[in-house]
């Protein structure tokens, strides 16, 4: 079996940037590194982000997006992840069942544990064995994101106590799952912030 | 609240026929029926119709179709079905949780238990009032199925392995809820079969 490795965090925390830098490390040390992403991964899992992200979708219930979310979970396991980490890699992942939990249980309102139970069936109860949750200012995320590009997608263009409660619930996964999680301030500099990424992995990459 | 009627049974059975009829049926008696399907029914659940009977769609895992049924669901429930019986109507529905607890659960083989915990959560426990089954004698409903069409939906492009079970499914719903589920043989001449379904339903109708 390989190494799970998920990385979480608001729009704007940086998390694109470390997964870059991380990947890059990982590479250079002759690791077996297979990157994906959530929503996405797959064929399947492509079509049904599209779904969720189309800002036509207006009127798509909380409980359709949650079950989305974990449809395109369930595919992306078992075509992509399942089979690399049976294979033995390094599987690097931008976003996973920890997003759901905040943007579906927490920011819809529908409720940690049925948010649980409902990836607990999508994922087959395949966890990451360590999650790196970038958090950062809430303002500062959102003048990061603003930077980034002009349009929304439909998740992004959701109301200010939505975003809000997202940003909070991220630092809430800590205290769901202390061993797996670490909290990782993504507003220092950025090869302070991998620094600190380095360090919480070390112990992971031993011996591979 | 209104009357929430669901129509079951395997491919061929006769369901869109007996739907057919008593539509007609109750709607000359001057009641509000709405009439609707599964999956689709919205414009969302519609995209994920297509998704799911998309016959490229190969590699779909038997997760991920549970999880986009449970979803299409959630959108028919939320926009349609519940505004609807909170207004009063009859709601007749081809295609419930019951069809994703014969394909999914016994058809696929991810248990009855897992797929009735996840539309519970797509449903918010929404129930028809009573559902029939239109039984069919397994080779009778293939022979039907062959005449009405020459290229079959991923669905229907099944080994007939899983047909058969799914064709067994079906009658095991009278046995998980026999309060509630009316199996109706639908073998007999069309106007036979829709008096029983008349007598099943004349209870549930009177007052109405």
């Amino acid at each position: 079996m390989g190494l799970f490795i998920s990385m979480e965090g608001p729009d704007g925390s940086g998390k694109t940037m470390q997964m870059d830098m991380l990947e890059q490390d990982l590479r250079q040390r002759g690791l077996d590194v297979l990157r994906s992403r959530e929503p996405g991964g797959t064929a399947i899992s492509e079509k049904i982000r599209d779904m969720l992200l189309d800002p036509a979708n207006t009127e798509m219930s909380s409980r359709t997006e949650a079950l989305l979310y974990a449809a395109s979970r369930a595919q992306h396991v078992e075509q992509v992840l399942k089979p690399a980490l049976d294979g033995g890699k390094i599987v690097l992942c931008d976003r996973y069942v920890d997003s759901s939990l905040v943007y579906q249980g927490i920011g819809r309102g529908l409720g940690i544990p049925a948010i649980e139970e409902i990836n607990a069936f999508a994922t087959g109860g395949l966890q990451p064995d360590v999650t790196i949750v970038l958090q950062i200012d809430f303002e500062e995320g959102l003048r990061r994101k603003g930077r980034q590009n002009g349009s929304l997608d439909r998740m992004e263009a959701q109301k200010e106590d939505f975003l809000r409660r997202i940003h909070d619930g991220f630092t809430h996964l800590k205290d769901l799952d202390p061993d797996r999680v670490f909290l990782i301030d993504g507003a220092n500099p950025p090869d302070e912030v991998f620094r600190e990424i380095q360090n919480v992995l070390k112990p992971f990459l031993t011996g591979l």
